[in-house]
């Protein structure tokens, strides 16, 4: 292999793991912004057409999602104290996509401490913009024994539709 | 030091990074395939003769991790609802040999909600084979108050024995 | 771009993800120091004069986090089964410094399972020593409906004050 060769190797190395970064990255500023309330930017994750499919609601674009960061419900969790905690995220990069699964609970106060309100499946199909990795897809389904939900695992942790 | 050297140094560096990142994947892999029932895809994380001893239950080798994740017990959390959600892993890599640990929990569905059936401390020793990097074993402690359980997570946060 | 600055280049971004990796690592060993009553080892991932403040317990330098550490009630914690289980840090380098966010759950066995009895949002605020990195700040407020704990979150994520 020739100096250049090799490097051109090392830079392709660098960016592989860079893009597993920001997109981990990005998926952990879910939690923070979702629980904050940041409505703009919660939706700014994702691509202007992405979206963002929860069991029963399905929110198409930003508008859709931010929407639903501002509802009554959803201010209802911020008030009474919650954690939207993520998981680590799987993440496998194929060129300018790529696909992550992670579970995720909602965390939720009550009377003398917290209880887990609700245990989900992840899957976030992103892809390589040019304001950076963007979510184009997130799937979420409920673990409470529905066979969908662990097929999304299975699914997506192999990269797989 | 030279170009090459400098290279050579680069990609050491380069090496370990990319390590942990497919330990850390390894690891992530485990709940989504355990959660989905996929026996193979589990008993295949572990090497040929590889262990998992989880408190009262040793497992030797794939064929009996396989039997775990195929056994009716582990189906009854699957068609009930069940997460096994790993703690992001603490990896030490050492050549051809890492210890990582995290904690995990076995978040169940229940009655309205979900419930932490289990939280666990859990030790991973793996080794690089030809076929990627491999659990060579794991050892899984519940954290209820017995002494064990985070003698285990303080030894393997150090890599000892 | 000359060879020899295609070089620095790259070992500016390796520099940057091991830099990211040792951050998150470091924050990773909290858990399985703290749930061991390992005192010395939780204090020593703390600048000398650094401090953590969590809610109504402020911890100022490391011998006064030592204490905590030690503290009859931090024995209890880890005589009656505790996890301290840490969310997959959100890291943001600058330089010398870095700031992070991660929820965290205080899980505590009790009559036939365990419970949840604190999810907490969690900055922290690093700097590179000639020790490594080492936390100067971390900052702990429950997620119980107060507006600090998500606006904690909310700037940590921007890695704003």
């Amino acid at each position: 292999m020739t100096g250049t060769d090799r490097l051109a190797r090392i830079e392709a190395r660098l960016q592989s793991l860079e893009d597993e970064r920001d997109i981990t990255r990005l998926i952990l500023s879910y939690g923070p912004l979702v629980d904050s309330g940041d409505a703009d930017g919660v939706a700014g994750l994702w691509t202007d057409d992405g979206f963002y499919d929860v069991d029963t609601l399905r929110m198409d674009g930003r508008a859709q999602i931010a929407a639903m960061v501002r509802s009554a419900p959803h201010r209802a969790w911020i008030e009474g104290g919650c954690a939207h905690l993520s998981g680590p995220p799987h993440v496998v990069v194929d060129g300018d996509r790529a696909v992550a699964v992670c579970h995720s609970l909602l965390v939720v106060h009550g009377d003398g401490g917290f209880r887990v309100q609700r245990a989900t499946a992840n899957r976030w199909d992103l892809c390589r913009t040019s304001d950076g990795w963007k979510v184009a897809e997130r799937t979420g389904r409920v673990l409470d024994g529905r066979e969908v939900s662990p097929a999304l695992l299975h699914a997506g942790v192999r990269a797989e539709r």
